[in-house]
């Protein structure tokens, strides 16, 4: 039980939602953040003041100047260029390294194709080699604020070590430490389950805007899951929240990754689909492509592509349907090959849903892609690393600033 | 996006906030109250002042004088026969009304059996008639602060309708309203899920306090669940979250109340337990004395008690190990007659978590009961009920003690 906050809490707080809105929504007039944050114009003023001298937003003349009389209002834009962080996507084949601005712009960008049984080592040297190459490319006096790396497995919320994971028998892997150390920037990079930085990155930004109670399901090989409830994503006692790839929804059915049977990731996984319709030993043929030729061919009228997405898609509208039962989600959101999947059998995932899931929380329940497709995840890993400077931004820039002052 | 509190909110709050220390941990001196609250003893005496002039709390000097020298600390406590709630519980099988004092105590209950074959209008007027006889046991100056309901079914959080429930067939039930205008209090009765109030009453009083992120179990006819994420109740998008009972763990298996098949509810629920204790034709063997039976006759080494009892814990344990998964929870909490269902299938409950959940989120969970035994769901229906007082205590006190004053 904690009692209220103190007047500089409120200062600080105040400041990060200023700096947080015209980050997710882009540049405001002072009025518009008076009305919208509910303070007048002289706290608006003097916030954004503060915001400015420390290189966090920049106030400028309106482009196209208002209708009414008088001095216009000034327009607050957040630094896009001079404050940046780098996400780092971490997909079953594929690697992204991301410099993103304020306001959430990629400003530079670097892709790898991942072999599946590349090694943490190799892993890491890639993403060491793609952020250098970006941070080398960043404005002089621009600086970076946060790092996060978005990993298809299980993490631990208080030191981010990755404990479960696919393609993955190290034990414990502390890839974070690791690759903050290589890259000597002075920044701690967190590491995050992907499905739940997807969910954050729908939620802030794509499909899942306005919703504060959704569900973001990530097909990758296996499928993860991202749960926002009340508006914050569901991590549980330690952030291994929303593994709804290993609900057990077939007992005795496909063997999982996991040791376990019959999983969500069991019967409705990369692996799965290309098995049922005899493409698994196609040579060449895994990840997205794969999933989105099945897709396509049953679209064409492939009879066995046809049956083998109508037997995915039923178990996969059976875990939605235990889903809304369970959390009761306004929405819920398919990404990654999950998105091909859902585009393929929706009609299959719906009529499971109608049968199984209770008539009260199936009612308003929405169905929807991931409106920031393939980037998702990335997407997330971003906004997880603004993270820290929104919820306090003088003082997180402050102490980035002036590193050799600080105590150690 | 808010903007921070006012000074008004945050007095408003410290008030709610010490009104709650003292209602959930007891009476507490002004020294603790400081500290614990991490405010100075300045704010502490005019926060009680509020307090003890709106009737909610009174100071006295400590019982045992503290060995320090000077004058004692005062003792604030809270003022638990003049300020109450109604709390209704709505079982299967049985009705408990009860007048629950400030500080959690229990001044005055009512108990009445309830036929599964009765219908609301029966149902209403039991509640009515046990609460009109405990109000007006109540002393003469006391005040009604709130009225909850806890029902075995789906309830909307927006109106409090009940969509669905066992042995219910009406459409939406607007029990909560109907038993209000019939109290004529004034107050308004909030309805909730049992075993929603179930988690809430657990988390503040019960196996979970301390633990922010947990589920509970609870067992009546059907099985319901309670989420408590981040030390809140997790209702999702209108408030039907929680509704556990309903994943579908074995396809195609036992048809459940809800039209679906193999629900959680459906392999667990007492039907099936008797049904497969062969007892389901037993003449007056229904509710928690039938399955309490079962358990015993299993204990005493009845063969087809105990494979009963194995089947159950199995499907018992797959949903629990989804849950963990999903949830991460530091705590499952049993309740109702799953609390006497894990005390006899403990062991294949843990081994069936053993092969299907995730390592990581299973090993820290742990396995409890009820602490508040038989009276969990009635507890956290007080517990509910007192919300909005300690919200917001002056206010709304000021609002119940002068009716004809406000505006209607």
């Amino acid at each position: 039980m904690k009692a209220g906050p103190s007047q500089e809490d409120i200062r600080r707080h105040n400041l990060g939602t200023l700096l947080r809105f015209v980050h997710l929504r882009g540049p405001a007039s002072r009025a518009t953040l008076a009305e919208s944050l509910g303070l007048n114009r002289s706290t608006i003023m003097a916030l954004t003041a503060d915001l400015t001298a420390a290189g966090l937003v920049r106030e400028e003349l309106p482009r196209k100047p208002g209708r009414r009389a008088g001095r216009p209002s000034l327009v607050v834009r957040p630094e896009s260029t001079r404050v940046y962080v780098l996400a780092f996507d971490v997909g079953v084949d594929r690697l992204v390294v991301a410099r993103v601005g304020l306001g959430g712009v990629v400003l530079d960008r670097r892709e790898a194709a991942r072999s599946r049984g590349s090694d943490p080592g190799e892993l890491l040297g890639t993403l060491v080699a793609g952020a250098r190459s970006i941070v080398r490319k960043a404005e002089r006096d621009a600086v970076c604020v946060g790092a996060a790396l978005g990993f298809p497995g299980t993490v631990r919320r208080e030191d981010h070590a990755i404990m479960f994971g696919p393609n993955l028998d190290v034990g414990e892997l502390r890839l974070g430490e690791a690759l903050s150390r290589r890259l000597g920037l002075g920044i701690p990079v967190s590491v995050c389950n992907d499905a739940n930085l997807g969910a954050l990155a729908e939620h802030e930004r794509g499909s899942g805007v306005g919703c504060d109670d959704l569900i973001y399901l990530h097909g990758d090989v296996g499928v993860g899951g991202g749960i926002i409830a009340r508006g914050r994503l569901l991590g549980g006692a330690e952030g291994f929240g929303g593994e709804v790839g290993h609900m057990v929804i077939n007992p005795g059915g496909r063997p999982c990754a996991c040791g376990s049977q019959g999983c969500l990731e069991a019967e409705v996984g990369e692996r799965t689909l290309l098995a049922h319709a005899d493409r698994e030993e196609a040579p060449g043929q895994t990840g997205r492509d794969a999933v989105r030729a099945v897709v396509d061919a049953a679209d064409r009228g492939d009879i066995v592509a046809r049956e083998a997405l109508h037997r995915v898609g039923t178990w996969l509208g059976l875990g939605v349907a235990n889903l809304v039962n369970v959390f009761n989600p306004g929405l819920v959101i398919f990404g990654g090959t999950l998105r091909d999947i859902y585009l393929g059998a929706a009609a299959q995932i719906r009529s499971v849903l109608a049968t199984s899931a209770l008539a009260a929380p199936r009612e308003k329940v929405r169905l929807r892609t991931a409106a920031l497709g393939d980037d998702t995840t990335l997407v997330g890993a971003a906004e997880f690393a603004f993270a820290e400077v929104l919820a306090d931004p003088v003082q997180v820039l402050a102490r980035l600033r002036a590193p050799e002052d600080s105590p150690v």
